[in-house]
């Protein structure tokens, strides 16, 4: 069975997870059945291997790390790769697939575009 | 006249900031006219500050400036408002307003949330 981890970089302030929570909403009205859990490299729980463990704890048997990142970066290029092998490693017989950054995709960029077109910036929403 | 900084970390290696580029072109793609520019907070070149300079430079007096960050950290709450006011204090005349982070957009999101659903994991573009 399938899992999708949502990997992201964390920070300290734990409200920084909250669109994490709102794209694994999203994936589960789209989809009910989906196993899709978040996973951080750093301050924010839970950790990547933490949303490993939950996906296979949910019966996944491949998991697509889907990077929610702008781009390849070091932590996309180099910590990921290591940290998914780890991770083949400690549970027997699961695949983990890598895809490529959501700032690749051009839909997502289109959906950027059209966002910064729409900002208004005599809107009580922007703030100085 | 109005004009767009699409605001971004930045990183060490230059292919980065290509999301950035494609961003703009999809935006003038929509709006031919539109004043738009990436500018970043380090490592990536244009910094914020030239980002700015260039649009004061096209004619702009408002600027909005787009985070393409996931969520509002201490980038996006801390310094992006400190370097605004610095611009400001530079360009007399200028009104910088900050708008909410792309990752807070929910077209932005739902984009996200159909990308991870639409990767294969027995895609050959999924790497292990």
């Amino acid at each position: 069975m399938k899992g999708i981890l949502l990997f992201g970089h964390g920070a300290r302030n734990p409200e920084w997870a909250q669109p994490f929570h709102r794209i694994r909403d999203a994936i589960l009205a789209r989809e009910p059945e989906a196993l899709v859990e978040p996973g951080f490299l750093e301050l924010t729980r839970p950790s990547f291997d933490e949303g490993v463990d939950c996906l296979v704890r949910q019966g996944a048997t491949k998991i697509v790390v889907v990077p929610i990142f702008m781009a390849a970066g070091s932590h996309v290029k180099k910590d990921l790769p290591q940290m998914a092998a780890n991770a083949m490693d400690r549970h027997a017989g699961l695949v983990i697939s890598l895809a490529a950054p959501v700032g690749e995709a051009e839909p997502v960029l289109a959906a950027m575009a059209d966002y910064a077109l729409s900002v208004d910036p005599d809107d009580e929403g922007a703030e100085r």
